[in-house]
């Protein structure tokens, strides 16, 4: 049976057999571990909504025939894409945090045309496979962690040229069932609340490369699989008592490290099998998509935003000039932010797929916004609130 | 004996009896708990400064004859102004932190030159009463903070309008022998890590406001005082084993609300009693020091600026050109803040008293500019490092 | 016949009987004039290239059920919007200046809903006469003037508190053929080479301001009318010899000053006449389509970023590193613009008459990027270009 | 007799046989050419200023043992800086443009503590020719013009590889009497002003430059010398009659082209001739003192800010609260750029010829805050005037 609310994907997260290290420790269930427990509480929002705002968070897929989750839909239309931003801001607002679907999103969707041509040229049936398994998740309707980021090392040098051959992942052994992985992904949202991870090659890659042209889907807890979680600021108030000092109490968002230590994938779930001159192809998609959801960030904009105003009334100051100014300017950049996320979607195009894809120039101004504004907007908010903001005895001495 | 090195000085501090509260529990002794010792290791440093970098930390003061230590110095000159930046510059490279002895240096200048125009006007004997003060504590080397923010209410009405006498620090009880005062301070920097703790008025005053126009001097252990500690991002890390995740784990800064219940104040140590139409000059003149003290802060942005350098290395591109642009729009915007403080120490002028003071316009141009910059120098780190700056494993997962 | 080409339009303008003063003298005919001809050429551009790229440039307008010039059209759906968008980037590229048609557009728009409206409540028949104005003019291809911009004496006065009551141009007399207005429009953009003036009041009205709550057309050589032309930057550079040293020799844009020295308008051409409250309608609908109409600027941007690369290749640079920066950074700037513009006039509504208008939080956003990134851009053009952009001996020393 | 006022020194201007061309024709006397003028009256204000403050505009040199203009003087201390800041300012408010005087003077320091070296390291004589022309200019108080920028052609080529081999000034013979040299210098600020030019290399030489390795000397109408005199941003206003369009009628800037074809040099006035090693260290030298010399553009900033706050009066607005913060920002921006203008001048050190000379890390701050505040400041300006910046009718419509 399907998963319908949050309440249900909670319980589909339960007893797995993850390898998940927090502070150099197992984490037994990291469904109720404290600090993990909010960036699921996050993740479960995105069901809740669809269930609640079905026009906002659901779509009618062509390719399973069902009104689906908006994150697992391939997008058909500008609408498509722009119900996507709007779905994304009002969950930016819900959470104040990151809910961790847009990747598996923007990787199903990248991978869906990207595929197609590959398919066109080589002969391959990698489209097909995807098909297949997007059917299945948007049925099951099930989480998708993107895993694109290799550590890397030398920034300077090629994967096949670098000292240490496992800082990009690549394929050891290949066999008529499938295929071995080995390596690591680095900063991975929300992958330990997935279902299933989809990794990727994570830059153009060149003659030499083929090993590390490998695209494949595995099961969150697949074996070989190891997670190591990522340290976030202040992430360890949410294991003290009261809800006060951690801010955002209930929800947070999810990064950790993926080890992938001789990881089976079956031929059918292989989308990518040495196709080297496609990675560039597919990164550029997948951030395409990518760099204009974070309009996201405008939701926790607002959240900021009504946060100083309250601040400013407690003063007793909510109609002094400069404190509505401020208030005025920082909606005016999470607006800007916003507004070049609607017009790429807009301005899109459809792929040879079938799939529509955004425009890229002003997905990339959409991005180059995101990395400037929210430091203008959180300066303005820090303004307003005054010296507590960093002074503030705990709740603890509150309550004492 | 005087107190020398930072060792000695942090033997000062044990042993007293302070009412300090932390999570709602009384802390034993402030020396030995975790996240306490940092912010004292910090003001250490400023006594072994003053060992180490003579002519940088200390000078020659004409009240006690003696050589002082800097932080406890009448300015005599402007060249005594530039001398307090450049310290100021050196340990926040030292601490990467707040080291705490800005406020006090700045309250007891501005007290210097403010009570002898008040004795001018009134015939009152408060600058006498402060020399004394000042050649004890040249004399035995200690630690003064300055305390005057009050919690102020309704920021709309005077201190003698709002509906709760006690938001306003003000004088309960006069008698022969001295005054009882009653109310609290907020956001005090290395408050429980001073010898004495000195308070004044937070703003401009007005007829009807006499009870809050005090100024004096208490022991930071006096009966009345409770300190309630404040809470700073990522504060419990240093509570945590091994020292990565705590960032900057031997030293941090220190911010705690004082409150008030009937000290008393022995009429040697008041400055200030009821001359009201003074608490604006003595706002002004503190905030004139102060503005320009932040050139400290120049100091840390030296530290960030070879910390994203050291990354870049780590990452095999130091020389690539956005890269190099990046460090150096950081230099240039540290170095902006940098310049407006010695500018503003430079274009002093004497007091009546013959202190000097330095330039307001430009210390509130040093003020500005350190409330913007260092949120861009911030952006430019992190877009330097890249994406582990908010995605790294705990330390203990590394040792494991 | 309607006027079709750009030299159809300008041959339209010669011959009239206006009162056009320029450099303190009469000017016989402004089509001739060196000086005034570049802005009659930009307006030409709006002709050709309807005729040329009739998608861009026209729409089927339901009101007269012909193709209609774009400028002239009403808007019945986010997509004539977002085209309005693309038609005055595209006019931006071309001219590189004010091409003069959007205020007439935008008034047209505003006052074709707002007419609706004062008839649903007033029982006038202002929507019905303007219906019919906009038939005659889509029909003979006109252009419309939109006047706006009162003098407005005391900022902090309203217009019948005024000492001067011609501050803000007001109705003087009425009778039954028409009325009588008297006043002044300033910074009327591309007045004198309009066909028709519709002249508007210019903020919200309150009870007294009756005689001032006035909207009506009038032929741009009206008896009565006078105007003044404004100067702008090098003005007189093109009425020098040669090309280079005008710039944009060309093409340029107008504003003039309109005085309005009791100018008769017929009732059929009245669409106001002291519905005070609609006052502010008209001028937040005017201003919600016209912060958007600002798009244009970025057809200037591509422009100077297009100059900027090409003094970069002179000088042998095009591919040093800081130089891509720049231009990049110029681009992003541009496309932000751009961006809130389409987001704006996609997140249309429709209003009672049917007319559709943009979102006007989106548009706000526009006009405010549009008031500060055109500095950085040029700040960055100059960069580029070195020191030759401000120290250039003229074009005759070139060929001296 | 040595030249003391403002008109003195317009008087010394007349009837040189200058051959300086503007708009393809030759200046009889530029004197009296109207858009000469008001750039000849600019430099006139630093002899008046001079008369006038003799504290700010001269200072006694150790030199000719006298008291000399400021702008001739070689800096013997933190404090001479410092004051020609203070001049600069002064002088940019009484102008309101460029008063062209401080490329001479920033090239004479460099020069000194640059010629002192060579022949510390060369044996040559250099310091004392320059040391007996400094007398001679202070004595007759003579303006000097600085021609540093050579036209360059392709930047990415050494003067030696170019196509053009006259793009980089350069001797073209030697005999016992002195040298001829070829070329041209660009942007030269105030040069037909000017008395005497002294010429110098314009960046870092390596071997196979010798011959561009020459600084010399010359009578601004020496035999050989042609001016091309360079536009500036409404320049002919300046030639119509009244005085308001010019905006500033009294004053403007000079920038020529000076093409030098043969000019011959006797050895007395050669004061580098070969030594390329030491052309990067002159060219570090006079940038470090000129980046500083920048804050003159404060003085401008002034007149600015004062322009911006008597329009808002006009306008009946000068208390509201959005006027005032954009008029303190305004001075903000304004004094940041003062600021590192000043702290540089402070921070000095001497060289090894007596001369001192400012922090260059602090010179280029306060350059880089040149290149970019200006800008806002004019935004903000902009902002505040309204439209009738960019759209008033003319002065003589005025009169008319
Ligand atoms: C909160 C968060 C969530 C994330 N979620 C995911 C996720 O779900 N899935 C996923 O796959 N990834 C994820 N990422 C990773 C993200 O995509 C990367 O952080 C990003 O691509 C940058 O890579 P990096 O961190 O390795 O930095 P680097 O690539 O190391 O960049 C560091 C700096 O070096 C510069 N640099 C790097 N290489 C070069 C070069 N060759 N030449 C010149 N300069 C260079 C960069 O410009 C940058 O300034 C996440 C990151 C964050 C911060
Ligand atoms: C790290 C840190 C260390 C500090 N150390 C010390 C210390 O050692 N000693 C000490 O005495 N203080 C200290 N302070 C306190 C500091 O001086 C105050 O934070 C500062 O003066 C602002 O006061 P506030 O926090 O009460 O904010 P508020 O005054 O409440 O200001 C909040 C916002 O309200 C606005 N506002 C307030 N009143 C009005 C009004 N009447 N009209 C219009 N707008 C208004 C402000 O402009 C601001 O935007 C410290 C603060 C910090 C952050
Ligand atoms: C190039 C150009 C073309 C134009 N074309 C047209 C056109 O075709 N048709 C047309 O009708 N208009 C046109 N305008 C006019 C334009 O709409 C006005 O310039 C604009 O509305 C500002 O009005 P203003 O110039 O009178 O400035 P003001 O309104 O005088 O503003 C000047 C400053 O005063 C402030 N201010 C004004 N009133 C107050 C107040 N009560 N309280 C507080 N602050 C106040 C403003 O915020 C601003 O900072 C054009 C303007 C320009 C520059
Ligand atoms: C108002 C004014 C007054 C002046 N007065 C004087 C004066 O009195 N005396 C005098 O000698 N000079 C004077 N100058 C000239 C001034 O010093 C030069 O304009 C300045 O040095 C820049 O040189 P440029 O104009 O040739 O520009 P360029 O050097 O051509 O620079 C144009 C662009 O190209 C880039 N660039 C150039 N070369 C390279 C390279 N090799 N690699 C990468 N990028 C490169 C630059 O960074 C810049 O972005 C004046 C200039 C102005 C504007």
């Amino acid at each position: 049976m399907p998963i319908r609310t949050g309440t249900e994907y909670i319980q589909s997260l339960r007893g797995r057999k993850m390898k998940v290290y927090l502070f150099g420790e197992i984490v037994k269930e990291p469904v109720d571990h404290p600090m993990i427990r909010p960036s699921i509480n996050a993740v479960a929002e995105t069901y809740d909504l669809a269930v609640k705002e079905g026009d906002l968070a659901t779509a009618k897929s062509s390719i399973s025939g069902q009104q689906v989750n908006r994150f697992l839909h391939i997008v058909e239309s500008p609408e498509d894409l722009i119900n996507q931003n709007k779905m994304q801001r009002k969950l930016g607002q819900l959470t104040g945090t990151c809910f961790q679907r847009c990747v598996g999103m923007d990787a199903l969707n990248s991978l869906y045309s990207v595929t197609f041509e590959i398919d066109e040229k080589h002969k391959t049936n990698y489209h097909k496979r995807l098909v297949e398994f997007i059917k299945m998740v948007q049925t099951e309707n099930l989480i998708i962690g993107g895993a694109m980021t290799d550590p890397k090392g030398d920034r300077s040098k090629a994967p096949h040229e670098q000292e240490d051959p496992d800082v990009f992942l690549r394929i050891v052994e290949k066999n008529d069932k499938g295929i071995i992985v080995k390596g690591a992904k680095a900063h991975q949202t929300g992958c330990i609340n997935s279902h299933w991870i989809i990794f990727m090659p994570t830059m153009r890659l060149e003659e030499g490369d083929h090993d590390y042209a490998v695209v494949g889907a595995v099961p969150a807890d697949a074996p070989g699989l190891t997670y190591i979680y990522g340290r976030q600021s202040c992430d360890t108030r949410s294991m003290e008592d009261g809800d006060l000092d951690a801010g955002n109490a209930k929800y947070s968002g999810q990064e950790a490290m993926i080890i992938f230590d001789n990881v089976f994938v079956p031929w059918e779930l292989v989308f990518m099998n040495g196709e080297y001159e496609f990675a560039s192809m597919l990164v550029e998609r997948f951030t395409c998509y990518h760099r204009r959801s974070y309009v996201c960030k405008t939701g926790l904009g607002d959240v900021l935003i009504g946060a100083a105003a309250a601040i400013a009334d407690y003063n007793g100051i909510p109609n002094v000039s400069h404190i509505r100014d401020k208030l005025v300017e920082m909606t005016h950049l999470n607006e800007t932010i916003y507004a070049a996320g609607i017009a790429s979607s807009f301005q899109a195009h459809p792929t040879k797929s079938g799939a529509w894809i955004n425009d890229d120039m002003l997905a990339n101004v959409c991005k180059h916004n995101v990395t400037r504004f929210p430091y203008e907007i959180g300066r303005l908010a820090q303004d307003i609130a005054g010296g507590l903001m960093v002074t503030l005895p705990s709740e603890k001495d509150l309550r004492n």
